[in-house]
């Protein structure tokens, strides 16, 4: 199921993007014409979704390159440096982010020209759309038809380069029939279940209802949910999962309720150089996002805020792990340590 | 620890109530001429909280006494009938309002006059004031210095005639020395934690730092939180607590961390005559509240919401019970029964 709108697109001026901070309410896309502008994009959450983010920042470095010699002579890797270290710094959490400038990275030291970044930027981008088909199909065969589905933040075409990740299992388990509803988590302080996954599944006909985050236990306990599926930001060597804040909170839920935990991802979010969650740094957003919604304070001035971005859910809560190549059982260090 | 402002209050003309819904901006209060004002103010959340609701609805009965004869001559219990029937209607799932409206009703046929509501709802104020300040001493002997609490929703002196239930523990905590902070879930969608709690406590100088519901289990996982105290609008017979949405959740994760979750209440919250928690009926409140948070659509109009005001907590996941009469063990059929 192709979506219907383009998050991120590459002309030979620009990176245009989506702008997610303007939904549910308005469809407006940002021209970059430089890396510093697709930096802030990736820092102010224009774009988000670690996918969507390497993806951004591959045509980051392809812009840059741009600006230093848009004829066929060879680029000076020195003169791209500050792009490469200025786009790294924006999202400190997004393993896909490194791995895609690692890639970038490569292919200047291979071929030093403006066509052989931007072919390596556009491949990122196709390889990404083929590995969210693949998660899709994989993921639909373990659903059986009727089941109704939990997910949390957004892990769809607008966080990837394709159909998404626990939203590409979705969209494949509608067409295959196998899907009843899907709930999604409103996923505070950010929003992004409320504000893009509903926006993007109601935009594809898929029944979708929002939930409060502190609503999954009860419709758990009441028979709505069969699964719960999600993203990832990062998979560490044992398993762990980094995912947007509430993931382990339901992880524990559907494990309470015994229904089932999947964790869909490309093989791009593995990092298996980090042995367990515990090395996983958490990034802590601005308080703005739990303070205020759009221009209304919902916090009093003198109270304090925590707003850690991303939490971590040990690999024993986890059902399976959905990737492009198949679907991985515990014990996680063997099969993640083979499917990489 | 008195609270610095009033909730509730009644005059020989009106109820005047703390407008909720203005903080935590704005402190603003609405006079309430009569009693189809009280009732829609209940409605309308202006006042909430099991106990101030309680309270109010008996004032708004004085109120209607007041329009059928403020001479010393004997009402006529008829009259007074709608208001009965009208705030009974306001609230389904808060026992507090019927108890309280039952008591006026008793006071009421024994002696027919202005005069005895009046006092009637008076010492049903007064009452819940005291019974607060008893709530907050058994809770708070159950606390170890330094402990750092987590509580949902709102359950202080803008929910009670007095210093709260849960948020009396915390004051009378605080008063002796034994709390180090307190954490408030915001408690979407109507966020009583962030807007109330949050305002309630730092007015008192209390650390408080709000986070997303989301967040809760993170923080219990790197050890944050030292006890759960939340309050109940329902207990039925067997312990099965009913309270704001999210609060079961909440004792899953703390049951999961071997954190200990207690509920704190007046025993006026019991309903000895539901059996279990699966006869009370949760209520489902307007999809808004969901929607949008002041004037910003935060779901796109095509997605479906639901919004469970409450859910039931079961006994088993209830470390103790805390009442003005002491603190009660599992299991709770026998300890309610005893002390109710």
């Amino acid at each position: 199921m192709k979506p219907t709108f383009d998050t991120i697109a590459y002309t030979d001026a620009a990176v245009v993007l989506l702008d997610q901070r303007a939904l549910p309410g308005t469809e407006t896309y940002l021209t970059c014409p430089d890396w510093q502008t697709v930096a802030a994009a990736i820092t102010d959450m224009v774009v988000r979704g670690a996918p969507a983010i390497g993806i951004t920042a591959a045509y980051g470095i392809a812009l840059a390159a741009r600006a230093h010699g848009a004829d066929p002579k060879a680029l000076d890797p020195g003169a791209i440096e500050p792009a490469f270290q200025g786009l790294a710094a924006t999202r400190p959490t997004a393993v896909n982010l490194f791995w895609a400038l690692d890639r970038m990275r490569a292919r200047l030291a291979a071929d030093p020209t403006l066509a052989a970044l931007e072919a390596e930027a556009r491949a990122i981008h196709d390889h990404d759309r083929d590995m969210c088909a693949a998660i899709g199909d994989h993921g639909a065969a373990l659903l059986d038809p009727g089941t109704r589905i939990l997910t949390h933040c957004n892990t769809g075409a607008l966080a990837t380069g394709g159909a998404g990740t626990a939203l590409a299992v979705i969209r494949a388990a509608w067409r295959d029939d196998r899907l009843a509803h899907v709930y999604a988590d409103e996923t505070r302080p950010y929003l992004q279940g409320a504000r893009l996954t509903a926006w993007e599944l109601t935009r594809d006909a898929i029944p979708t209802t929002v939930i409060p985050d502190g609503a999954a236990a009860h419709l758990m306990a009441t028979g709505h949910i069969d699964a719960v599926i999600v993203g990832a930001d990062r998979i560490a060597q044992n398993g762990d999962v980094a995912n947007k804040i509430g993931t382990y909170g339901l992880a524990i839920l559907a494990r309470h309720h015994h229904i089932p935990f999947y964790v869909a991802i490309p093989t791009t979010t593995l990092d298996l150089a980090t042995p367990t969650g515990a090395e996983i740094p958490i990034e802590e957003r601005p308080a703005r996002e739990v303070t205020h919604v759009g221009p209304t304070r919902i916090v009093p001035e003198r109270a304090a805020v925590r707003n850690p971005a991303f939490d971590i859910t040990p690999a024993a809560l986890v059902t399976a792990i959905i990737t492009e190549r198949g679907v991985l059982r515990p014990p996680y260090s063997d099969s993640l340590t083979d499917k990489a």
